[in-house]
Formats: C-alpha cells, sequence, structure tokens
C-alpha cells in the first residue's frame, strides 16, 4: 500500500499495525508548525546563559570520574581540588559550538528514522520505572514480560519513535538484565532503541546488540546514530562515574547522548525558576562540553527536566505551572545554544484519573510548544515515574496522536472554503449529504482510540466505563495484535550468540 | 488585609474566601503574557474574512425576527425575500468598527470589575445544562438547590469571574425561572451575572434585577456594563426570533452581548476547517452587525464555537484537534476585526476522568494561548454540555487555577538567578535550608486544590481516592463554608418586590 492511502486510525490502527501497512507520514515524523512560545526576553535569556558560565568558571563541577576530569583537564579546564573542575566560559561555548544543530537517528524498519531538531519533533516512551501497572493485576514490580507487553504495543502506534528503557526487567538480575532488556526491544519492535548508561561494560554490550542488529560494520555505527541514552547530572553540581562514562562511551560510539539535569527547584536547585534554570543550564553544558571533547561533533540533545517540589514534603511536583513555564524557557536556552531539545510528558498522580491527564497536557503543551525536538516518557509514565501503566500508556497515545493531528497544516483554498457548499446547503439546512461533505467526511477528522463521544445513555448501557477501563482493554488487544518485526534470522543467531559468550562470562558489572 | 498579604490558596482558600479575603490580584483580573498562536498566514485569514463577506453578500442570512429584518433594512441592507437579507459588506465592516475593542464587566463586589480585551481574560462557568450530577447523588434534571450551590462554589474560588447559567432550575415553572435563577446569582454571588435571551419580558426582568442589585438608576445601566448574554445563531446562516431580540435588547440596555454561532463543522457548516470558520465569521460579524445598527458602540464579544462532528454518529465532538485550530484561528480572526473573542472550555466525556480533562485541556489551550478573552464554560462542563457537574467543577477550578499561575511573570534579577545559593550549597547538597530558599518558599510554587502529589503508599493507605473522589468532597466542603456577599436589604427588598409584582402579572412569555 502506498504512503498515500487513506490512514487507518485508532483501535483498527492498533489492531492491525505492521510495518508494511499503510502509514499516515505526519504521524512518523512530527513536524510542529507553531513558533515556539517564549518565556522570557531574550536579555533574560542572556542573563540565565551569563550566570550559568559564571556557574561553571566560579563553582565548577564535581566530577567523580577520573577519565572524565583528565579529559576536561587535558581540553583546558582547572582542577580545583576535591574533584572539581572549573570550567572555561570561551572553551564551553567552543565545544558547545561542534555540537550538531540536528540528529537524525536511524531505525531498523522502513520509514522508521526520525529526526530532532528545528521544528522536528520525536516522541519515546516512558522509562525506568521500578513498577508496572494495570488495573486488573494491580501494581507490581516490573519484570521482563511486562517490558515485552510494552514494547508491543509501543510498536503498534505510529505516534511513537523511539523506546524509552519502560519498566525495570527485575526478574533479571542486573549483571544481566541489559541483554534481556535490550533484546526485548530489538525483537519486538523496529524502533530506536535505548541504551541504559549503567557502566561501560553494560554500554558496550547494548551497543554491541544493537549494532549486530542493524548490521552494521563497527565503523558504520560509529557514523551512524541509532541508539540513545540519558546522562541525569547529579544535581546539584555534580556528575557520577557512570553518567561520565556514559556520556564519554556515548560520544566515541557516535550514539546520540541526551544530557539531563535533574534540577528539582527548592531541593536540588534554587527555589526560583530563572535559578533553577541556570543551574540546569550549568550542568547541561558541562556535560555537553565532555562529550565534545571525547568526540567533536558527537550527537547531543539538550535536556530539561526543571520541575519544582512540594514544599510540604519535598517530594517532586509535575506538570505544574512552574514545570510548564521551565518547558518553555528550557527551549529559549536550547535554541540559544542551537541544540536539540529534550523534555518529558509527566504526572505525579497515582492513578490514570483526571489529575493524570490534566498534569501530562499541562507538561505536553510545555514541552510542544517550547519547541521540543525529542519528548521522553510521551506515553506510560504514572506516580512520578515510579510506575509504567498499561492504562496510562494508551491513554497518552491518544493524546499524542491528537497532537500529531493538531500539527498538520490546514490547506486554505477555494475548495476548503467551502463557499459553494454553504451556498448549497442555504438556511438553516445541514452538510451531511453534500458532495464537499461526502469528498471529505472519512478523513476529515481525527478520529479517537480511547475517547467515547456516544451520549450518556448509549455510555450507560455499554457499563459507563470510564477511560482507564477502556484503556485497559486496547492495551491487551494491542498486545494480542503485534507482530514482531522482520529481523533476519542470523542476525537474531548473531545476537544470541553475543549474549551467551557474554553471559558466560559474567555479564557486566553494572557499577563500573 | 491588603492585597499584598500572602494569597491563600486550595482549600483553605475555598473555605475561607469572602470578599474581605485578601486576594491574589492575579487571579482576579488575567492578562495572558503570551503572544496568541497563529493558525494561519494573514492572506489565509483575508481569504477567510472574504469569503465571509461573500457569503453575507451573495447567499445572505434568513432573519426570523420582524424588528431585526426592518432595523437591518433601515441601514442599507437588503431584503431578499423569504426573510432573507443580504448584507452589504463595505456597510458591515463600518457597522463593526464602533464595537468597542474591549469591555469592562462591572462586578457587584469589590475587586469584582473583569475587563475583556487585548491581553485581559475573564473565566465563567458552565451554562445552560439540563442536568446536574455529583458522584453520590448521581445524574439527575437541575433544580434550583443545584443551581444554588454551583452559584456557592463558583463565588468560592477567585479564579472564577463571570457567572453562567449553570443548569436549569427545573423544578421552577418556565415563565418565573428567570427570577429565581437571577435571584440565586445576585444573592449568593457578588461576580458578573449572565441573562438568559429567552424573549424580551425575561430579558427586561433579568435586567431589571441586576440593575436594582447594583443600586443603579436607569440611564446608570444603559452606560455600565454588568452583565452578559449570550446569541447564538441558528446555524448554517439564520438567527431566530429570541435571538435577534437578545441582540437589540442588550445593545439598547448596553450590556455584553457574545454572539457565538453554533458552527459543528461537517454538520452545521462546511466539514474543512477554514469552510466552518468563514460560516461562523459571516454568522458572528450580521450579529455584531445588528447589535451595531441598534445602539453604535454597544459592547459586544466575537464568539467562537467551531468544533466538528462525530462523522459516524452525527454527534458533537469537544476538545478535539481540529477545536483547538479554530479556536487558534477563531483569536486571528476577532483580532483582525478588533473584537474581544469568546472561547470555551468543553469535553464529550460523560464522567469525570482522564478524557474530561485532556479535552477540556486541548480546549483551555487553544482558547487561552489563541487569545481568548471571555472563557465561557470554564469549570463545571460536562457531556458536550448535557450536564453541570459539581466534581468536574473543583477539577476545572484546579485547572484554571494552574493557568492564572502560569500567567504570572517569572522576573529575572540577581537575587532570582540565585548564584549565591548555589555557591553556598555547593557540589551535591540541597537547597532547603538555605536563606534563598526560606525567604520565598511559601509563595514560591502553585499548591494545588484537588491533585494529590504523595507517594503511592501514602495515597493508598488514605484510600487510593481518584481525583474525581477528592473533587466531591472539596466541592460539598466549599458549598458548607459559602458566606453571601453582601447586599443591602433594601436592594434584595426592591428585587423581591419586583419579582413578587412580575410573577403577579404571570412572569415573562418566554417565546416572546
Amino acid at each position: 500500500m502506498s504512503s498515500t492511502a487513506k490512514p487507518r486510525r485508532g483501535r483498527a490502527r492498533a489492531r492491525q499495525n505492521t510495518v508494511t501497512a499503510a502509514f499516515d507520514r505526519a504521524w512518523r515524523q512530527w513536524r510542529n508548525p507553531y513558533p515556539p512560545v517564549e518565556q522570557f526576553r531574550p536579555d533574560e535569556v542572556e542573563a540565565i546563559h551569563k550566570t550559568s558560565l559564571r556557574v561553571l568558571s566560579d563553582i565548577g563541577l564535581k566530577v567523580l570520574d577520573d577519565d572524565a576530569r583528565r579529559l576536561l583537564v587535558k581540553a583546558g579546564m582547572t582542577e580545583a581540588g576535591d574533584q572539581v573542575i572549573r570550567f572555561d566560559p570561551d572553551l564551553v561555548m567552543e565545544l558547545l559550538g561542534h555540537a550538531p544543530r540536528e540528529v537524525t537517528l536511524h531505525g531498523r524498519g522502513p520509514d522508521r528514522d526520525v529526526s530532532l531538531g528545528g521544528n522536528k519533533v520525536a516522541i519515546c516512551t516512558t522509562g525506568g520505572t521500578p513498577n508496572f501497572s494495570d488495573i486488573k493485576g494491580g501494581r507490581r514490580p516490573g519484570t521482563l514480560a511486562d517490558l515485552d507487553n510494552l514494547c508491543r504495543v509501543a510498536q503498534g502506534f505510529d505516534v511513537i519513535h523511539v523506546i524509552g528503557p519502560f519498566v525495570e526487567a527485575q526478574d533479571i538480575p542486573p549483571n544481566l538484565r541489559h541483554f534481556a532488556m535490550t533484546r526485548s526491544v530489538l525483537t519486538l519492535t523496529d524502533k530506536v532503541p535505548f541504551v541504559f548508561f549503567r557502566g561501560a561494560q553494560a554500554v558496550a554490550d547494548a551497543y554491541e546488540m544493537i549494532r549486530l542488529a542493524h548490521g552494521l560494520s563497527e565503523e558504520e555505527f560509529r557514523q551512524t546514530p541509532v541508539c540513545y541514552g540519558v546522562a541525569n547530572s547529579n544535581s546539584p553540581l555534580q556528575l557520577d562515574h557512570l553518567m561520565c562514562r556514559g556520556i564519554i562511551d556515548a560520544a566515541r560510539a557516535g550514539q546520540l547522548m541526551v544530557l539531563t539535569p535533574f534540577t528539582l527547584s527548592g531541593a536540588m536547585a534554587p527555589v526560583t525558576l530563572p535559578g533553577a534554570l541556570a543551574q540546569q543550564n550549568a550542568e547541561a553544558m558541562a556535560g555537553i562540553a565532555l562529550s565534545q571533547i571525547a568526540r567533536p561533533g558527537a550527537p547531543v540533545c539538550y535536556g530539561s527536566f526543571t520541575t519544582n517540589v512540594d514544599m510540604k514534603t519535598g517530594s517532586p511536583a509535575f506538570g505544574t505551572p512552574e514545570y510548564t513555564k521551565a518547558a518553555f524557557a528550557s527551549g529559549q536556552l536550547a535554541r540559544f545554544y542551537g541544540l536539540p531539545l529534550r523534555s518529558s510528558g509527566v504526572t505525579a498522580s497515582n492513578t490514570v484519573d483526571a489529575q493524570a491527564a490534566y498534569e501530562h497536557q499541562m507538561s505536553l503543551w510545555g514541552a510542544l510548544m517550547g519547541g521540543t525536538n525529542l519528548l521522553l516518557h510521551g506515553a506510560g509514565w504514572l506516580e512520578g515515574g515510579l510506575t509504567a501503566s498499561a492504562e496510562k500508556f494508551i491513554v497518552d497515545v491518544e493524546q499524542l496522536q491528537m497532537f500529531a493531528e493538531l500539527f498538520k497544516p490546514v490547506e486554505v483554498n477555494e475548495a476548503t472554503l467551502g463557499f459553494d457548499a454553504m451556498q448549497e446547503v442555504g438556511h438553516g439546512g445541514h452538510f451531511f449529504g453534500t458532495q464537499h461533505t461526502l469528498e471529505r467526511f472519512e478523513t476529515a477528522f481525527y478520529s479517537p482510540l480511547v475517547s467515547d463521544w456516544s451520549n450518556y445513555e448509549n455510555w450507560a448501557e455499554r457499563g459507563a466505563e470510564d477511560t482507564q477501563t477502556r484503556a485497559h482493554r486496547i492495551f491487551f488487544e494491542t498486545v494480542e495484535a503485534h507482530e514482531p518485526p522482520p529481523l533476519a534470522p542470523e542476525r537474531l543467531e548473531e545476537i544470541d550468540d553475543f549474549i551467551a559468550r557474554r553471559t558466560a562470562d559474567g555479564g557486566a558489572d553494572i557499577d563500573r
């Protein structure tokens, strides 16, 4: 089927979606048609930038990895004792200048490539939660079976472009977990996979498996971004060993590294938004500078995660007004440096209710209207990231599909202005039967996945199910409908041989 | 207490809010700090505008009221037979030029004035639903007692500025209902009240009651907008008797008239967005032109309600991507004519779940980022407007408060950039105990009304209540905490005497 065929949507799409099915290109590579919303004036952005440089030069960053400190000092930064590195502002700016403005992540399946930068946007699932939940099975520690189901569902929706690490497969020993999780992503999806920064061995193992799945030579792999990893600075102003290793190893492997400071305003960052952003910015610049030292031109993404804490309990809040403002402002900062921007879809809610939706929306609008290029945690995140929820995944996919449709341009021309249709219908009639409507009604409007637009009586008669209940069914129907994407048997064999060999070696020491 | 005192928020605010309590001025008169999002290029807006004028001149509008047709023809429009009026484009534009760019609605209580226009925004509750629902009492036909409770809760939250007609008091006979509903609004709130356009008598009665409540002379009343009414054109391209009367009577009374076409794309308007907008625009211009003939300079608002129908069932959909685009575009059209814009907060959901929240958010963001000045149905609307929901009211107030906070500007200066705080905390510490935090933590962040930010274990231990359940409790707590705003006993006596006299006359013929 050609890509101009009528797109199938909603549950039909979920059931039937395979790599050979028709698809809607606008859902595969989003382009944001709206100019970004700006929180601050240019002079205010400049003030935040200058404060960040002052933080880097006068306070510096504690860098807990010997290699990283050596690299930084060799490049011209200053050791200030106690593992603290002070950064030269001009050198930081020079290094940031090496980073590419746009990164294309190459998916394994056809039409799975996705670019980040400018007005291009890619969407990633949730990742890194210890728990999984669905309303029938309840909330429980994540397993590989849960991760597999999440992979299957992620594969089923075209608005998901990048695979996050979903849920911890806690039934697999830590030293072998990266083998199992990466294998699941590579066999159940053909989308861009994640790599966890859990030490040099685990990172190297994951890269090798992904390289084999793509059938790339080692040199080709280093030249072709096909996966990504996230380095969280240990705010305030600290980078630990695992994150440093991830930054350096990703750069040397030519794979995307997303540098995301964990700046919780009021806790690990100043209680004021400009202060929290100045700190976020300082930490992001430091990590990206390190990556550009390790390999000039390495693909990176400026990560924004600034939110506030609940000052009564100290626990993080998500999708707050402060979060939305920080997302708008982070877009301005990323564009100031000419870097792609990462933001997130988030909520603190403990169940898939109204709060889960309005907090997620506040974060989505902040991220997307702020100019985000890579949206992490776009589908499935619950409880501030402690749970991956089956129902939340579906509810979020609905919202993502709505955004993909919102981002589609509308043509204004003689035909769409519809004067003739209005003349035909006249006064007090209706448009249902006009030629103008009949020619367009099948594709004119977004058709929902989980939203129920029926009237109260019909809805009540069918059991008065809320969105969460309907989403549960769609999640597991999509699991059932999953068809694994093609992966050449010889490549899978190579991957499995590799896993067997490395398992025999004892797997990875995830603290190294 | 002064207006600079620390604002009390959340449930405490709901419980303690009285007209003498401290309040947050930014919540009382919203100012949108963001430039409006634009859906179309200027030449595309121009093309929609020109199509609307062509519709008005070549197809015309069916005007079912004799007085209105006489006024239009006397002003220079053309009778085309069968009650159809064709509009002269130049004359339409000339008439629109008389309408004020900004309207101030004068509330009865202190600091209840609210302006619409430019970047100023006012929020109104839901209105006009036949049913009321709460999760304990269930869904049932609305009564005056339900309306009273909604008035009490609307009075309790500063982010609500204007009172919508909430729910039909179906236990009161139609000929007397406007007395009861208006009396409730005037005695239980001091905010800007609605007037239903249900015939000349009912409108005149409501205006008289509102005039008496304000203690204005008849001449003062005509010079002082203190209430509003909505005229829905009967799309496509038709204005019925009651709407014409409302338009004319509101203009002559000097009270705000919101002209809102009911353009459901695919049903009562073209299936294409530019076509539906061209029709909305034509109908809005026609009604506003009529108001400016009745009284040049009469306060008006350009109403946008364009949404799409579900093409499978024909029922209206709300908070869709198409709705959001139409809201952005309607802002461009309203600004093209220099008129304040009305939009709405909407959902088709039948219960207060995730769908209710994400559809409401899609409409809120479309409205508010589109440059809306008057948001109708901002709190409480459910089931596409068939039910006013207690829980939805609270969930929506939470979202409105989040927007009010989002709209507050952030100052960037030496103190907020927080360099000294970052230096004090250093690497790997936390900001909880710093002077910088202690000076600000009480007011630094938005404190939620119904959102629950506690962790899963605490939340589960307290009964694992979802947002709807928590909202139920807050609604009825706010009802209990209500204190009627001051209304001079002699004014109330005048109102009650008026009601008694008019009731003895037989009330209003609501079809005239």
